[in-house]
């Protein structure tokens, strides 16, 4: 993410096809919209107004799930010791590479990291509040930033030195109340994904090798995008008691006798707002979801001397009407209405509201959706009743045109020269393959295929007996899903 | 903040009173309330869930009112490259000593620094996104974690190397928008802390000596705590042009000439928590405002084997019946309904109600005042409307008694053997005195009494002619508010 000029009048529009270049579609929507901005600090994003209330929209919508299960937030200190990260062997391998540390040392000369998760700074404080059975469960969230210093290339949302995530944090008496924990996060990450920002996505168990670092097995939610890779949105892992022991957490059971306890972490991160942009965003710009979009309408006043007047008192009216949907009315005068028309599309704002004096004296308005671009002439009295059903189905029609997409994008092969066309650069598919689970043999597909990657364990299909292996012809032990990934 | 033992079963009640040893009391009902603990880094903090639902009461409330003013959320990046923090020359100076720097450098070898504040991250991008008139006001805000090096002691919430505020931003086309914009928000804040936290403000103008590094002038809202310190709980500062000339922030006017816009930013952070735990706990813990408590009433059942399912029953319609108020429900059998009582009270929850067997033959129940322990018998039939109305004058009775405790401590000196009486450690006073507003002499005040500073001028008085400095005895420019401060 190198530092850029924002967008100026200059250049408002989108200069290049999201079919052609994506990634440079991707860019110039991104800061054209206003929806975020490059930083000064390489790999750090500028996240404005228009993408922040995204954002919040999935705060609020999630803190309702959370409260409903219990869940509570908190917050955890941003700088970790480093004698914490090393107690999980794994963890510590896992991160090691991409934690950024402070110069400034703790009191008794410790270094200190910039939190690039917080299992071990929690956990630490968990081994101190849990000491008995009637301590659990500890069902904790948080709601922070953290830091993973990439080398690689940086994108807005997708890839950044610094994030804002939530990560939850739970500990069970048992094993079975572990696991059921772990795969209603995964499945709860689902359900938002696709209802607010209607984006589908394929719930599963990581393989061994894509796994957390720390995990007994992790599972994931992955969104497939537009240009043919696949993006990991959220993941929930089952921590076993690897943690537990490592932090000392122990708790007295009801049989007086003490145990260890069983862990998971859950999180999803700004990321999913790369993937609604990445989703759904056209040639024109960004394309809102009405569920995470800031303004869900936009009132564009006809305006002509003799009748500015009445209809910007109609358009008044019509603000107070649809208030529920936190409209605005674009009443400058220095811009034409094409002009108008062009930004808020750029925007992504659901639906657009064209008023002029014509159509006031025939007492219509004029929707025009913003993902169809169809019009719909309606009548002044049935706006709110009108309005709320179109912005209903645009909600919906996005999914469905999404669900479609990954539907029709998922292949199924069962030989390698198969599998190696189905996950060429230019194929652009999901590709489900019989697969060994090796680590080793997942290494020989990534290099063989420059860079396809097992994104997910397909759960709900057992695989037939004598299946083989797509790469290594051994027996095969589950379907996965194979792709690109961001 | 050292690292200390969380509470457990032994230790559960406070052992100190606070009218003998405050410091020792706050630690003790900071860490046995469970509203925050001591973090393994020193002078870090954790805010467990009791007390991060009080920073999400405060939020929500302080997001309706950025909404009604038209201030958006947006984020900005945790890092900032050296190079930004030494434009504004006395902004650099006043940050310098207490800045935490990370070991990764940017690209190009520059230092980076985790935020303090964030004027110079912020107005570099302002820098960019500010052509022209059509684009001014800016008003935008973040919820954001920031890194103050403190070497002094930490106190949790008080005094801390991270903490969690927000900060505004605002650009206007004239000083006039600008400054009142300043009071706007300080006002906003006094308004915010005495009507959630029943903590109230004084407001004023800092002194030259005590205002924010790079600021034209810097307003704040003082509380007074009952070990009679003042404690600086928010502050709003007119920035002038200074930032905006450092970082070529400018605009074509609608006269089609270039102009520098005017620029304050706004503050207050999870010290406000602090704030409340001070003023409002007592000697059994810590005493919630019912506006910012997550729970405003426990339900405490008293149960004995016969009667039991019955009053289980009663307990829970009244849980439904008050679901407004966010009640819980202790059905715990395995402690008593005494012990459930205190540790209740340490939590701090506004209102408790007693439900036994021999109530439920009356038709009653027993409501408890957490500030007063005052018993008040009711109806069932009325306990909706009696809840409301006892957590209405709770709310109310806080703030009335910290105002009147405000009041009495002020007190009004105009030479210097009085002043110094007043300001002793034992005197407990915030005090009034004439001052010259010189900075040299503020040295000199702080030094002779050992550590009292200029807390606020007094605005709304105009100082009278001939009217002498309390200390130096040249000619005194205003009233000044005068204490030992955190």
């Amino acid at each position: 993410m190198a530092k850029q000029q924002s967008g100026n009048d200059d250049d408002k529009g989108i200069t290049v096809k999201k079919e052609d270049d994506m990634a440079e579609w991707y860019g110039q929507v991104v800061t054209k919209s206003e929806i975020a901005d490059y930083s000064p600090v390489r790999g750090c994003m500028i996240i404005r107004p228009l993408g922040y209330a995204v954002w919040e929209k999935i705060q609020q919508e999630f803190n309702k799930v959370l409260k409903n299960k219990g869940v509570k937030n908190a917050y955890f200190p941003l700088f970790i010791p480093e004698s914490f990260f090393r107690k999980e062997a794994e963890h510590a391998e896992g991160f090691a590479p991409e934690v950024a540390w402070i110069e400034n040392k703790d009191e008794g000369g410790e270094r200190l990291a910039v939190r690039p998760t917080s299992e071990t700074i929690m956990y630490d404080s968990y081994s101190r509040w849990i000491r008995s059975w009637r301590d659990l469960p500890v069902l904790i969230n948080q709601w922070a930033n953290v830091c993973r210093w990439e080398t690689s290339d940086c994108k807005i949302f997708l890839r950044s030195r610094e994030f804002l995530w939530q990560e939850g944090h739970n500990v069970f008496e048992t094993e079975d109340e572990c696991e059921k924990d772990v795969w209603n996060w995964i499945n709860e990450y689902k359900k938002l994904a696709e209802s607010l920002l209607a984006v589908p996505m394929i719930v599963g168990k990581k393989t061994e090798k894509e796994k957390f670092a720390g995990a007994v097995y992790t599972t994931t939610i992955e969104g497939f995008m537009p240009d043919g890779k696949s993006l990991q949105c959220g993941t929930s892992h089952h921590l076993g008691q690897g943690f537990a022991k490592s932090f000392s957490i122990s708790f007295l059971g009801k049989d007086e006798k003490m145990h260890t306890p069983w862990q998971d972490s859950w999180g999803f991160s700004t990321r999913l707002i790369g993937a609604m942009i990445m989703m759904h965003g056209d040639n024109k710009g960004l394309v809102l979801p009405p569920k995470v979009a800031q303004n869900r309408i936009v009132i564009v006043p006809i305006l002509f001397k003799d009748t500015k007047k009445k209809v910007l008192d109609a358009c008044h009216s019509l603000l107070k009407e649809l208030k529920e949907h936190d409209p605005v009315l674009d009443d400058r005068e220095e811009y034409s209405a094409g002009w108008k028309f062009s930004e808020w599309e750029l925007k992504g704002v659901p639906l657009r509201i064209e008023l002029g004096p014509k159509d006031l004296e025939k007492k219509q308005a004029v929707l025009v959706r913003r993902d169809t671009g169809d019009k719909i002439v309606i009548k002044l009295p049935d706006v709110r009743k009108r309005a709320k059903e179109v912005l209903d189905s645009i909600q919906e029609d996005l999914l469905h045109k999404a669900k479609r997409f990954m539907d029709e994008s998922i292949v199924r092969v069962t030989d390698w020269d198969a599998f190696m066309s189905a996950t060429g650069l230019s194929a652009k598919k999901l590709v489900l393959a019989p697969f060994c689970g090796e680590e080793e043999c997942e290494d020989w597909i990534k290099d063989k295929t420059k860079g396809v990657t097992a994104r997910a364990i397909k759960d709900d299909e057992k695989m037939d007996k004598g299946a083989r292996c797509i790469h290594c012809g051994k027996d095969a032990r589950f379907w996965v899903y194979f792709a690109r990934a961001y």
